[in-house]
């Protein structure tokens, strides 16, 4: 394609040149959207196509991205000490002995006052209270009496066969009856675990990983194997195939769409060959989708139970991400383990809230749900870019960063003589909470590392606690 | 205290005959309100202590029962034939296979259209559902926004200084902070347990006893030994210390107040000597006290909490069956165990939905549990001698029926040679649910036995179904 050259070079590169100086004056910041490709054309009088030449040029560089149906948006600078380094690990199982730090550490993300960096759900994950309000008081009226009962054991018909049908537009056969409805997606887990492991089992988790699922493995006296994960693309399946080699493993509980504490996001392909690896080995697969809809790529990824040809894939998911984590409506897709699922919900809690259950419907089938979530995975796109920028302008140089493919968290990796438990004390007496490495892992790494939420609402006040945060660290 | 004689004998046995001959001529039905005593001395131009001697003697002879500011009631003859019989048990522990039938039961007691005598909660625990649904309006309406978000691990602290402050009523020391707010009591029965117990222990059950506790004794691998339970009083202390005696016994789970399905009432000096004895064996005592709250009797039954001195008492309940089973509303008190208790309900489920919290709260403060438990007790205690008339008139002679302190459930004793499971199917292809003996039985006993209901509002429809179920008893 023949482009327009002048005096200074091709017009494209001019463009890329004054985007780069919006840029580097802070008038254009990290995460916020470029002027569109008509109106950055008719301001600067030249042609559409070469501001579009211009644009993909800056994405190939790495310095925009683009949404579909939204536009192209300013990405942070890649630090050059890049990602966070693959993790060094035996994948020996180890007894998991966290849960005291990871007390500590919830009892600080809820503590009032703080700036909660420590979080991990997104804290306008329903924008409008007002909004959800109506939406309850709805509810409430449409079915007041009907609330009052104990509900069907494993759900309600017309939500199960709403989430089926979700399921089934990401091309997973399942019926809502198979579907049970839990408190929380934790519920889901603990139902799914209790229906593959037994006490003293190996389970396979990610490290670094959710400390919930840590904290159950505890708590079921069962033992956990770390598998490293990449901060760009989930579990290395080479060594999760080592490890199924060496290891009696009975199952696999792995974030396998959207990370948490990393916000990776693994590629459709490495899942789809994930599932066959377990599956050819008879071993259950547990996938904790929790972020999967707070994806910023334009396509949501494949459930790993999309490609399930033997039952072994459990999948555990919930709102509480996405809309209103109060509410604790989460949900699981057993697969073959469908009898005994079910057998253990009956018998461990009951019957998930009739009235909760009836909300999140009616969030469903009114629309607001997926107009809601548009909104949400933007904004946490922005908050994204701009808390990378700020660890970027804030932290030592050394800090490496993931790159979150979505949800609402982003690891850091510290210089190796940094102590993140040190740093979550001191951050707490400046009124500040994070997430220490070391909560991440069933045997205590992670000591140098860190999880940062951008799930709040940007703010000179979040912005101002990251700068306190990177001087906590540049100090001695 | 000299007493009228007239030709007729005296002048207050004529007002015992008279009271006679309405019960026989279904003026005055079992569960009906007797004329206040100012109302029949007037009408029979006598004094009120004639008529209140008259009634002192039909209370004596068990015609009547005395409810303190409300009335007398006429209570169902006893049967001749007299309570269920003590289970002869060899206390022996035996791995748990219930779970099938109770899955069948479950799902008929929930299948719409049948007469549900299966169900174990009162079906008109609110009695109104539009004053409910007014009252989650004003909840949704205040708590809006602060129902989006997580809320505290282990509960609302308005909602636990609530309870604490009941529990403090009853001379139990308490401080909200250590109690857990549950997805109803079922959760809190598993947390408990899973804190005094591992796979393989033994654990002593009253016997029959609630098909709950068979259900989450089988899912965690435990074992049971069925302690003999009297209809009348509740579990045998001598058969317990025996057990104890020779079985490796770790934990003891009871309704030590009400029991279901007997119904049966525990008297408070036996709760204390049980608390005693489990404590100076150095054996947990997980109390369900589910159906606490709605005793017959003027005074609510002091709960085992009370008596304990070592802190081995692990209290469980719920508002399931005394306000809205849909909010799945429930609380461990969890005695030494709090931090334990507290680290699985952060573990294997996360916190329970504020909203729905929020809710139970707003009930307690605004006094409307307190006056909707008076007219449900009131309602059930009628219920009750109404059920156990129907039972004396339809069934065959030969049946033998427990006398309910309280809560909604009768438990029925058949000839050896009946078989109940057969009932089961039998009724429910007449229409009509029950509760067959041996979901009650870790071992599959009380095969001839059954629980019914007296929880739905008595109706010329429950009545028919009493009848039909006795048609199908008596049939060869």
């Amino acid at each position: 394609m023949p482009t327009a050259e002048t005096d200074n070079g091709y017009l494209y590169q001019q463009v890329v040149k004054r985007i780069r100086n919006l840029r580097d004056a802070n008038s254009l910041r990290p995460g916020e959207r470029l002027p569109s490709l008509r109106r950055l054309a008719a301001q600067l009088g030249i042609s559409v196509p070469t501001v579009k030449q211009a644009y993909d040029e800056l994405e190939r560089l790495g310095w925009v991205e683009v949404r579909p149906q939204s536009g192209y948006y300013l990405k942070a600078p890649l630090a050059s000490s890049g990602r966070p380094r693959r993790p060094d690990l035996s994948a020996v199982p180890v007894p998991v002995r966290q849960q005291r730090l990871i007390e500590k550490v919830q009892q600080a993300i809820t503590q009032p006052g703080l700036v909660p960096l420590g979080i991990s759900n997104p804290a306008s994950a329903f924008a409008n209270p007002q909004t959800f309000s109506r939406l309850l008081r709805r509810v409430t009226t449409i079915t007041g009496g009907q609330a009052l009962g104990y509900g069907p054991m494993h759900g309600l018909a017309p939500l199960r066969h709403q989430l089926a049908h979700r399921y089934g537009e990401m091309a997973t056969v399942t019926t809502g009856d198979q579907l049970i409805i839990t408190n929380g997606a934790q519920e889901a887990l603990t139902l799914a675990l209790m229906c593959v492991a037994r006490p003293g089992d190996v389970v396979a988790v990610e490290s670094p990983t959710y400390f919930g699922l840590i904290e159950l493995i505890e708590s079921l006296g069962m033992m956990a194997c770390e598998i490293p994960a990449c901060p760009d693309g989930g579990v290395w399946l080479a060594d999760l195939r080592q490890a199924l080699d060496n290891q009696p493993i009975r199952a696999c509980i792995f974030a396998s769409s959207i990370n948490n504490p990393l916000g990776s996001l693994m590629p459709d392909a490495t899942r789809r060959a994930l599932v066959e690896l377990v599956e050819s080995r008879g071993v259950a697969l547990i996938e904790d989708d929790v972020y999967g809809d707070l994806h910023f790529s334009p396509q949501r990824a494949t459930p790993a139970q999309a490609w399930s040809k033997r039952g072994l894939v459990l999948t555990c998911s919930s709102f509480s991400k996405t809309a209103a984590s109060g509410l604790r409506i989460g949900w699981l897709l057993p697969g073959r383990f469908e009898a005994e699922a079910k057998r253990l919900k009956s018998a461990l809690s009951g019957p998930t809230p009739l009235l909760n259950q009836w909300a999140v419907h009616e969030l469903l089938v009114s629309g607001d749900y997926d107009r809601n979530l548009k909104r949400l995975r933007a904004e946490l796109a922005a908050n994204k870019e701009r808390m990378v920028a700020a660890v970027q302008q804030y932290f030592p140089a050394t800090t490496r960063h993931s790159d979150p493919g979505g949800g609402c968290v982003l690891w850091l990796e510290l210089a190796e003589r940094q102590d993140s438990g040190r740093l979550f004390e001191l951050a707490l007496a400046a009124g500040i909470s994070i997430a220490p490495g070391p909560i991440f892992s069933a045997s205590g790494r992670y000591r140098h590392c860190l999880r940062l939420s951008f799930g709040l609402p940007w703010s000179e006040r979040v912005e101002a606690a990251v700068a306190r945060l990177g001087q906590l660290i540049s100090s001695p």
